[in-house]
């Protein structure tokens, strides 16, 4: 079936790709028309506005907004919408808060128009390997679209099947859900993000470990001088601790062990600090997921306030001088 | 080639299973007799002392150790050294603490015997799918085993090889090391438990987000009906949060959403602990690993000291009285 | 000078007690005529309603509402400004959000209207001790409620002066203190509390592990049966742990040193939420004022989803039956 | 009564001269002849050796040991105890680990003398305002040293005292507790400094989210630029959170807002870290505690490999490339 896609970054371009690729047609744009003609090159119908690509959707009209969060996003959507008529749908499978769906969705619902969140996971990977995706949004509207998210999900591929699932929704086992309603599906794309957090952070501390195993400051002969590479490397078959995760990890170990090529300085995005958020409006304790974040904040200073402030009241009480 | 096994658990028996099938022999020895007669009718030899056990070994002797660390291994090491001639090897193939590798390791030594410790990651998959090995000690003795620790490991399987591992020991890829000298095998096992317990937690606190995302502490338009078992089946295709763990939690939650099963408290072991001491002595920070194994802690009280002091102080401040 | 009162609580009544104790008139009102009637009978003007109660107030009028954050302050201070004509003032002392605040200061500002937004600690003690302000708002309202504030504020009382501060804002010293713009009163009393909630866990934690230092999980030789209420009491005096909290502390201790009449269910506010939330925003690491706020949130659950899962995921791949 | 001081440092000296000042008798020894002739200045009797030092020791002897932990402790009091005889006692007044001071006191023990450890907090401030005491060892020997101990302590001092506390042991309101036997006296000044990293730990939190209130990551309206020091000052009086950290937070920050003088460098010492060991050991929760160390492991590095490692999955699976 046909889907227009508005913003052709590696996301939005490698979803039109895989469509493509599977008999599947689209209308695309994106602000850089290089974009464009790149995948008009690949078959997709180019558009030159969002006037030009709405008008060129048949109907009922299906819109995959692929643009940052936030304003960008939000912009667009509402732009689009202006220019939809009643039963066209919109997906934002972009990473926006779930709370702007929820917000969005009520907008565009008293027009008729359908809104779909799309949490999509993948990376660079998903051209080839499919896209894991978490849907929200009204059931008609999910429905209609099962031809897209079946070509764009994974599928069931060579991972085992999971015992006892008879009978449940067999989407799942394909890559995709449909989560709930509007906003369902970027919240669990959020946690999903958040859990990813966690489960780097908990790599990168073992590895750290690992690294200072023969650290000066423990007794020369419990000090272990190891080969960080091969660990990652025989976790990945038979260990409990096994991974996409530990597998990128071992690949990037093994080209650099002592991963001088990276500052140390790591970003955070909205979904980690949202799923923070989302506990504590639950009240659920997340000690991981915050430490996580947090590790990422503290990666991006060089001397904080805090610890001055703890020099400070050691000086104050114990004329201590901190070493530099 | 031969080797011995004392202690005939879940491990121990499968390991010696693994490698009778594999066109191994074994001699075994367990304080059961019971035991004992279940892997003789596999094609194990038997004995009935630790003396019988060690006079069946052919020169020189390979004997592995497969009990709880602690006291048991302690014991049965040194029983065992007493009985055995230079040359001969033991392996502690249990979840010892490193430092007693050292330390025992040291004193075989000095007999002329060799101390072999392997950190041993299979579960109840292990029989089947292969024990991921960690081992530390002499390259001697470690290259002469090589045999029993290659039939035990998982080998490549259909897990895709890493690139870049080319001229790299093809040993990691097949699912064992040689971590380095005696005690490293088990270190790097024990911090292989540790990211072990941060990965979990980061799951467990991801999914209670997601179960209590219906909660009536939020607004009543943000809450959300989440299919429990479905989210974690959705992840396990084309999501960086995929995992062996994952797949574990899907199985589980295919058969049970509520959990109602288990009581909540869980279990730590050794490793964990460990893991913080080493990251302590090291000066690395590890708030992740920490805070699951304090998780853990906690899941085994009911109600702490430190809340009612918190309460007490809100009292005496604020005169608050808690809800109970 | 003359203060309208509106919300007669523990703290609302109390600060219109050390008012009028000291010279100064108030004009209050509760939805609970009995609290009224108590005011009066100490001297204060009593109202009826909020109409009544404005038209009782001076100009420019000056009016504190002491109520719960969220609705009810939001519908009092709304409903107020309502009745009230430009220069006048409206206080708000509860635990309101601070971006509350900035959003409704805007909005009485186009009114004429000063908003001024106190957050005020001083528990059951602020009326003998004083309270400690923070104040948020138009400098000119600020400083015309000069007369209030120092009345209300504890005063520099016997606690040392602090070297260096000399030509520094006196009223820091006395107990309060113009934060900034509306909003920056709250702001500052947020942190206050979220560093309170620190502090508490800080201790909670201490005092369990030395509660728990006979525990049988520890070898007999090393195990301590120690006099908590004492050690509470020592650290009181000559100590770098000294502070309020300990007195408090100290004092529950001494009755009862089990804290038995405690659930150990401890309840939190805003504050500490909107703490994390503000950390989060900045990209500031706040590892040990999150932990304080989830131990906060675990003491409330018997059991949680997350402790089920690492369960499941024991048995998963280990077999391992949790002990209960 | 006679004290003998072994370590002339800055507590060691002090304790002397607070002894001398009132009324006791001291013989001294450093290893530095200058340390030892300044105290002889002020009234003490020097000593040239160890040897020295013990003979000019009245019996019973009491030597105080004031050294760094670790190797200078035990050599020094395994040299003096060879020098004694039945009935004398060994004081260490250091910040031993208490698992030395059980070994060494069952050493010493066996030869009739006694050990009595002290953990001793009062840092720069201990000579004017006294010292607060935590002792362990036999009951006849602290009972012996109590003229000691009790010029040593603060007193009752302007400390309200606790209600409630009539019939307890009157030491602790004095500032000093016979905690229990040897181990306890430095056990429990472990968790002391546990928690005072964890106090220290939460203000420094609360004052960098108030420090970065103007931070360019939030929206320009939600800004506060926030007097940091007037802050910490109010805080001082009526406020929950008041405390002596904090009275040394408000003079440090009198002088220099922005803390320029420090690196952000902060040292911990042993005590941080083994209240995590005795908290693991107990299987108690320790969250804060343990943030608190880490965030001082933290600040002594400029980029954590486990930061690197973060960059490389996410480089590896997303494609990011990290800021810099």
């Amino acid at each position: 079936m046909q889907l227009g896609m508005v913003g052709l970054g590696r996301m939005g371009g490698n979803i039109v790709r895989r469509l493509l690729r599977n008999g599947h047609t689209a209308v695309v744009f994106d602000q850089d028309p290089k974009a464009v003609a790149a995948l008009v090159q690949e078959g997709a119908v180019g558009a030159d506005s969002l006037e030009d690509f709405v008008s060129k959707l048949e109907l009922p009209r299906t819109a995959w907004v692929m643009l940052p969060a936030g304003d960008p996003t939000e912009v667009t959507v509402m732009k689009i919408a202006g220019l939809m008529q009643p039963g066209d749908v919109i997906i934002d499978g972009g990473n926006s808060f779930y709370k702007d769906d929820i917000r969005r969705a009520a907008v565009l619902d008293e027009k008729g128009l359908h809104y779909v969140d799309v949490g999509t996971s993948g990376g660079v990977w998903g051209l080839e390997r499919g896209y894991c995706m978490m849907i929200g949004g009204h059931k008609e509207a999910v429905d209609r679209l099962d031809p897209i998210f079946s070509t764009l999900a994974p599928g069931l591929g060579e991972v085992p099947r999971t015992p006892g699932r008879d009978g449940r929704d067999p989407r799942a086992e394909h890559g995709y859900i449909h989560a709930g309603p509007s906003g369902a599906g970027h919240f669990v794309k959020m946690i999903h993000n958040g859990i990813e957090y966690g489960l780097m952070q908990a790599y990168a501390e073992g590895f750290d470990i690992l690294k200072h195993a023969n650290s000066t400051e423990l007794p020369e002969a419990q000090r272990f001088d190891l080969n960080i590479g091969d660990i990652a490397e025989v976790w990945r078959r038979g260990s409990v601790v096994s991974s996409w995760l530990l597998d990128l990890t071992a690949t990037a170990l093994a080209g650099d062990e002592n991963l001088d090529a990276f500052s140390g300085h790591v970003a955070d995005s909205g979904e980690g600090r949202w799923t923070l958020n989302a506990a504590i409006e639950e009240a659920v304790p997340a000690h991981v997921l915050s430490a996580a974040l947090y590790a990422r904040f503290r990666s991006r200073q060089s001397a904080t306030y805090a610890d001055k402030l703890l020099s400070a009241m050691r000086k104050g009480f114990g004329g201590h001088q901190e070493p530099k």
